[in-house]
């Protein structure tokens, strides 16, 4: 009601932050219920073949055994597929990864469990596997699925022949990106209740509670609004707690249907590396045609992901990256190819930036590649192609607003005194470089996923002045709860200690679509305005009835309720007191849907998404020639978010995803034998840890869109997007070498500078 | 949408039939928590004093005790009172009954918390006792309170003394009626979490989540919104578990909180005896003034209500009874004065009718004992002064809609064949008799609550059709989620299959108020009806896109969505199907107020309720001259229930209502000893059976409520009120005697027929 930013774009603390730090939250694994038995998933320990046969005798004398629940269980389907029908929640008859689910051992104990589920044994009719997009693509007779193509994108604009024809050079490039695991602290796990009304009740460490609902009365052949699920407090998810939890909790509560008890799953770290999902590696071909004066003319790309043994969201993943494929640049003739192909290996799935990481390396490499080539300052070609407002995507949609990319790349380049740090700097020791990476996000779900893309928040004042609030996106440690105060706090102009948010629970707000693709601030900010839009006339009418002038004469700001005319004033609480014995109606729903969006599927042209986050970062890295070792002195992250909510939050996203893409760059080096992941631990797989963050300077630009709540757009995933592109280019302009494959271990970095510069 | 009844006025099964069938229901007492703790209370020995000293050394050895909690352990508030602030959580200082609460025991086991509770030792300074309301009333120095007097209410109309000197009959008589005990299935109990965040989440039986909340809240000094009440399935109340649970979460939470781990307490069935809430005994005189021809000219009533230690409820029992004091009847000069006196025995509340079966005990006794004097017939002389539309209460509110009374007399009457039945029968050993009763009943709080009389519903439509529906009053038993199922089906033009309740939850739905006062139907079915005018026109709307045709052209109708043009028909799941797809909201909230009320609290004029609920129960009488026992043999209840929803539940209803009816007028013998209740189980206290139900030969009349949801008025308190009333009067018609006295126990009969006729 008050005009001017009083609770948002502050540094508010997490309101989960004492509970979190002191280890009082109760995580899923934390939580017992009497009668609670345990289940673990009996594993395919081959990544192709058939299932011949299952024995479990081995498990029947066993004490803790309850019961073995396989396919022939299922009263419903045997399906989980989230986009594409392609996965069975039991693999019965052909397992297609190592880690592909049999079957399922309920028993007393979780480590009777794990251990009875490795007893079971199974037979297989073995097929020769395919583990590489080459082998996918090239095999003529031996499918994974009814085909290898798990799905395929394009967009098509402008007269891709012609724009060559015309170009004064063209240059092609081949760059490849690797797995990349979540590695969420808290692992995946669930507890299900079937209930004796016939209903299911599942708490679980997830992002999508509809998707669990709606797999779970699939698979059980009841109706949605008979399961219920309720968000636990989640340890991290990063794409990783998407779809992988709607089985998970199918599987249990199948079971707890079956034994009539509760059923906990909880997974073990390295059958969460070898069974969930990852980010897709991707195989990229750029093809850019350029003019002597840095102009691009034309831009050919094919992007390959290796989808895994199931689609899973490689439809969606696919999308994006092709969408995104030539980054936030306006270039006339285009052509994106996006395809994704099934392997024998585990799934790819949704995983933070959801292919725009990947689809970044490709057009940054290519683009400083290509500025070497012209030697043009990189910063310099990417701002004479940058896209400006009025200008199209590559889409040919044309944005007026919010378009805060040029601003991104002059805070960094101004920030990071670039002109001088690109001067590389060689120690007898150590080689020094700076690369600089930009990257476009399409906000939501976009074109793709436009059906889904609302999402609701139920807003109760309370008599004594306190607001429940729930909404149906999630808390997943990325700070929801806390910008979400704040905006419920600044809609009404109440304090935010007032507000009190609940556990996201689908039997409080309708299907608001998955909780990704940093929807959150923007569908639930809006959502908010929505619903302070049915309370405030009410309240200020309240106030004016109350204090016995008109509802003009009301300011409410600061928690108090102003009256204009006299001077006085009376605290929010009073108000709600007073509201509570005249029959004023204190609750409202609010909700909020992603503008209509004009897209053709077919050229991939029209309104891809409604609005784009922009993001910069300049990477400064210095080599060990003597190790090959890259360590990352400094990130210089530009971000426009639309308007900060908490800028501290912010911060905090931009750190976490940037350490997260220093990780990918450098560091993560995910490794299969035939199928079987062998890295699946932190001695093996090397996350980075808070020793290895960089210094990272957030700068924060602000470029209000019209459709975001108080004008904020996503920044949770673009905290991730473009930090391995900076960093390769970073260590390309120290070594004078082309790094267009990730992982950069020192392994690379030594081979590469015994090659000679330049290749 | 569409016209005439659906699913409404149908006989639906339960919707919590089978699962209570089965035994599958979980009540609170099913329900086992890894890790939780019992509590039990430690009572006061003595019915007054102070308390001098609390030991509790014989506890500490015990291997299960875990520790004690009372008043200094409490950080808000150590205050329960729910409407005056007269009754401490922990009697610390003074103990007013025998069962006060000194102090909470928590053991690791039930059976050890009850033990144990035993085993603390209290040392009093006892004070004298006051038990009857004549004692209290005397008192001139010994207070139980500041005052004995816990609230008191008056009507006053006309004049009084020129009533009296222009009739010409001026008749006065006393009665008197006795505690009863709610004796529901199950007794009370909940479980209180203490959740990491610092908020409080209790599950109980119990009728009232709000003042649950209301009360944690003060007790533990924090806000509302940080105490969530779930409602358990709850094995009945009959008002019971109106405030009661209050005090019993309030502890429990405190447990909890200091033990960090969940408590469970469950009463054992003698102390919920000892330390619950009862029927208010009354002491009434009545004074009537009366012309030859029957018409009633003046009415003075005295009304005294045994309070009990603590007020709790009173002041409206109090004020129901003062308003319904003289029944349907239209009487121009009246005077009520109604007061409740504090005693020290267990506190009186809420029981099902509060207030009214007594006060209807004395005015339709006095009716018939006018009738008699007059030589009138009983139903001609009640017909005589009957309130019909047009007419004005006692409070001189005119009622021009719904008033049933009328019909519900001449049903009774016909359907009883009450000429030929009033002749008496004598036997040798049996004598036989008829006795008629009617009643009034102001729906819902009343201008003494009017503050609270809002409720509230969430309908939410899922993609797959299925409608989840959350509601803020509760379903005790009394089949309120089936009601609300078919009425949520009507209202939507929907099959009630699709219909599924959530559990009442404070943060589902917004303060409802208390589930008291039959208060269901009328308010969630309002409610119900104002959601659906806002998802109705939505529907419509997209059902019109769906079909390519004007909204107009839609008919919605028995799960179908019908083009009236073309004639095609689709079922709902597929429109709702498309509203997933194309941005179409599907859920509200509902909400309904009981509109303003005219009403003046100092002289008891104006509008007391905003409609009322009529009934007649005739009772036909067989009475055993050697052992004294009466037996009911038929009892005709007629009830205008304004429209019904379902009328087997109204059967129930009413079967249920008039046995307890019968209990309390005949069997139901509650005794006292020096305040220890001596009649604690069913040996001692004969809450009537199975077998002694009479045939109940229900008559629904419809007299529909322009402000009732389809014109509905609530039933379920009605069905007692006139029981006692039609079988004293029966028993007086069948003996000659007076029976002014409940219960009418064979020993009360057998003094009676001693005695000479008509005394």
């Amino acid at each position: 009601m008050a005009a001017g930013d009083t609770y948002i774009n502050k540094s508010l603390p997490r309101v989960d932050g004492e509970s979190k730090t002191l280890g009082q939250t109760k995580y899923i694994t934390d939580i017992e219920i009497e009668g609670m038995a345990h289940a673990y998933p009996v594993c395919a320990s081959v990544p192709f073949g058939k299932v011949k046969s299952v024995n479990y005798s081995k498990l029947s004398e066993d004490p803790d055994f309850i019961t073995l629940v396989s396919a022939s269980d299922i009263p419903g389907q045997n399906q989980v597929g989230v986009i594409i029908q392609d996965q069975p929640l039991f693999a019965d008859e052909t397992v297609r990864f190592v880690g592909d689910v049999i079957a399922l051992v309920v028993a007393e104990t979780h480590r009777s469990a794990v251990r009875l589920a490795k007893l079971v044994e199974v037979e297989y009719e073995k097929q020769e596997p395919l583990f590489s997009i080459s082998s996918s693509q090239n095999s003529s007779s031996n499918f994974i699925h009814e085909t290898n193509i798990a799905c395929s994108h394009r967009v098509q604009k402008g007269d891709i022949d012609k724009g060559f024809a015309e170009a004064d050079y063209i240059m092609e490039e081949q760059f490849s990106t690797p797995f990349q695991e979540h590695y969420y602290l808290e692992p995946q796990g669930c507890i299900a209740i079937s209930e004796s009304d016939g209903s299911f009740t599942i708490r679980g460490s997830l992002q999508c509670i509809y998707y669990v609902q709606k797999a779970v009365a699939r698979v059980m052949g009841v109706e949605a609004s008979l399961v219920r699920v309720i968000q636990s407090p989640t340890g991290g998810a990063f794409g990783g707690k998407e779809d992988i939890p709607s089985e998970i909790c199918a599987r249990a509560v199948l079971a707890a249907k079956i034994c009539n008890r509760p059923i906990k799953v909880i997974y073990e770290r390295e059958d969460d590396f070898q069974l969930t999902s990852k980010r897709h590696p991707f195989e990229m071909k750029y093809k850019i045609g350029v003019m002597n004066n840095g102009k691009i003319l034309a831009a050919k790309v094919e992007l390959n992901e290796n989808a895994g043994a199931y689609a899973t969201l490689s439809s969606v993943v696919s999308y994006r990256s092709s969408i995104q494929a030539l980054g936030p640049y306006v270039i006339p003739n285009v052509e994106v190819e996006s395809t994704s192909w099934y392997t024998n290996l585990p799934p790819t799935g949704a995983f933070r930036g959801f292919g725009s990481p990947q689809a970044t390396f490709g057009h940054e490499r290519m683009m400083s590649i290509v500025a070497d080539k012209l030697a043009i300052d990189p910063i310099d070609f990417r701002l004479t192609n940058i896209i400006e407002p009025g200008d199209e995507t590559i889409t040919g949609h044309t944005l007026n607003h919010s378009v805060g990319i040029k601003e991104t790349i002059l805070e960094a380049q101004y920030k990071s005194n670039w002109t001088a740090e690109k001067q590389n700097k060689e120690s007898e020791r150590y080689l020094t470089g700076v690369g600089v990476a930009s990257s476009i996000y399409g906000n939501c779900l976009g074109a793709a996923g436009w059906h889904l893309d609302g999402a609701g928040v139920n807003i109760q004042i309370n008599r004594d002045g306190s607001i429940g609030v729930a909404y149906g996106l999630i808390e997943m440690g990325q700070g929801a709860d806390t910008v979400i105060t704040q905006m419920v706090a600044e809609a009404l102009s109440v304090s935010p200690a007032r507000v009190h948010i609940r556990p996201t629970d689908t039997a409080s707000i309708p299907d608001s679509g998955p909780s990704v693709a940093s929807r959150n601030v923007v569908m639930t900010g809006n959502a908010i305005q929505d619903a302070a839009s049915k309370i405030n006339p009410v309240v200020l009418d309240a106030a004016a009835k109350m204090m016995n002038c008109a509802s003009s004469d009301i300011l409410i700001e600061e928690d108090l309720i102003k009256n204009l005319v006299t001077g006085e004033t009376v605290v929010f609480d009073k108000l709600t007191e007073f509201m509570h014995m005249n029959k004023y109606q204190v609750v409202a729903h609010g909700w909020w849907h992603v503008p209509e969006l004009s897209f053709d599927h077919a050229s991939g042209i029209g309104e891809a998404y409604f609005t784009y986050s922009y993001a910069t970062h300049i990477a400064k890295v210095k080599i060990d020639k003597l190790t090959g070792l890259v360590q990352v002195e400094k990130i210089w992250a530009a971000h426009d978010v639309g308007k900060a909510m908490n800028p501290a939050g912010i911060e905090g996203q931009i750190e976490g995803g940037t350490l997260q893409g220093l990780g990918w760059a450098l560091t993560e080096n995910f490794q299969l034998d035939n199928g079987h992941v062998t890295s699946t631990n932190l001695s093996t797989y090397l996350v980075p840890t808070a020793m290895d963050i960089p210094d990272v300077e957030t700068l924060i630009v602000e470029s209000p869109d019209p459709e975001g709540p108080w004008g904020a757009k996503g920044v949770g995933e673009p905290a991730i997007i473009p930090t391995a592109a900076a960093i390769a280019n970073a260590v390309s302009n120290a070594t004078g070498r082309h790094f267009n494959k990730l992982p950069i271990i020192p392994e690379s970095v030594l081979r590469e500078l015994s090659n000679p510069k330049g290749v």
